[in-house]
C-alpha cells in the first residue's frame, strides 16, 4: 500500500444538467453521510464536498457539528468516525491545496463518467496505478448529470465506465461504492 | 448468463436494532430509488421492499405511482425504468412466492451480514454459483442493524462480509451496490 492518500471530492459545481448546461447542484445530507461511510470503510483520508455556496457550506459545517463532539456522535460512535473525514470547500482548487499541505506535494485528480468521450483508463490498470502511486489522489466524483468538462480535462486519469453499454444512471453513492471496491476491496 | 432471474429484497422486518432485538425499521425514499436504479444497472427481474406496516406499503405504492405511469416517469424515463421493478410485500414468504408465481420455481435465498457468526461463501465462489443457478435467486438486504437470524437460518448461501475485519457500516445502498458488482460485475 502507498504511503500517500487517497481522497474523494463530490464536486456540486462545476457540474452538467440534463441538456449539458453547467450548474450549481445542492448539498444532500445523504450524500455527506452515505460517501463518509463509503470513504471511511475504505480508509480514505479525507471527503471533500465541494460547494462554492457560503450558505450550504454552513449547512454542512452544521450538521458535521452535531457529529463531531455534538450528540450525534456520542450516540452513534462510527458514525462520527465516518464523519470527522468531512471537509466542506469551495472549489476543487481548495480540496487540492489542502491534500498538498497535509502531505506535501500536489495530488493527481482521477475523475469518472458514466457518459463517454473521453480516453478510459480501466480499472485493472487504474487499481496498479493507484496501488504504485508516487503522490496523493483526489477521486473526483461529480452530482448531477456528471462533472463539467472543464474537471475533466484536469484529471490524470479517467476511469471507465462502471457499466458501458449499459444502464447508466447509477446513484453517485452507488457508483462512489463499487469504484473504491474495485480499486481497494480485497476480492477479485 | 443463467435463464433464472436475479432478485433483491430489502427486508424492514425482521431485523436487528444496536442491541440485538427484533424490529420493524421505517422505508425510506432513499432505499427505494438509489437500489431500484443499482438493481436496474445489474439486470435484477425485481427489487421487492419488505414490509410489514400497510401503511407503508400505501405510502411506497404512491411514491411508485408518480414514477410508473406518473409526471415523474414522464419527466425522467430513466428513473421510471429502474422503479417499474419494484414491488412492496409484506413479507420474505410473499416475494418467494412472487418469484415461484413468475418463475415456476421456488427461488433459493441468498443473505449477507456485516456481523460475523455465520459460515460464509466468499464472493469468487458465490460468483461462480450465480453463473450455474439451477433456479431464482433472492438476495436478501437487512436494514437496521442487520437481518433477524431466523432470516438468516432460511438462506442457503451466506455471503462474506464486504470488509472483514475492517469498518463495518457501509450503507446498505452502498454495500447492495458493492456486492452485485461483484457477483455480476463486468471488471475482475
Amino acid at each position: 500500500m502507498s504511503a500517500w492518500g487517497l481522497y474523494l471530492a463530490l464536486v456540486h459545481h462545476p457540474v452538467r444538467d440534463r441538456a449539458g448546461g453547467i450548474i450549481t447542484t445542492s448539498v444532500t445530507n445523504l450524500d455527506v453521510h452515505d460517501l463518509a461511510r463509503t470513504a471511511r470503510t475504505y480508509e480514505l483520508r479525507r471527503y471533500f464536498l465541494v460547494t462554492p455556496v457560503e450558505a450550504q457550506q454552513a449547512l454542512v459545517r452544521h450538521l458535521l457539528g452535531h457529529w463531531n463532539g455534538g450528540p450525534g456522535g456520542e450516540r452513534v460512535p462510527e458514525r462520527a468516525e465516518a464523519l470527522s473525514r468531512v471537509t466542506v470547500v469551495p472549489t476543487l482548487d481548495a480540496a487540492c491545496a489542502e491534500v498538498l499541505a497535509l502531505e506535501g506535494a500536489a495530488p493527481a485528480c482521477w475523475t469518472t463518467a458514466a457518459r463517454g468521450g473521453f480516453p478510459v483508463t480501466e480499472f485493472s490498470t487504474a487499481r496498479a496505478l493507484l496501488a504504485a502511486r508516487e503522490g496523493p489522489v483526489v477521486l473526483v466524483l461529480g452530482t448531477g448529470h456528471g462533472l463539467a468538462d472543464a474537471v475533466i480535462a484536469r484529471a490524470s486519469v479517467h476511469l471507465a465506465p462502471v457499466r458501458p453499454g449499459g444502464y447508466n444512471h447509477l446513484p453517485v453513492r452507488a457508483a462512489a461504492a463499487i469504484i473504491l471496491d474495485r480499486l481497494l476491496g480485497d476480492e477479485a
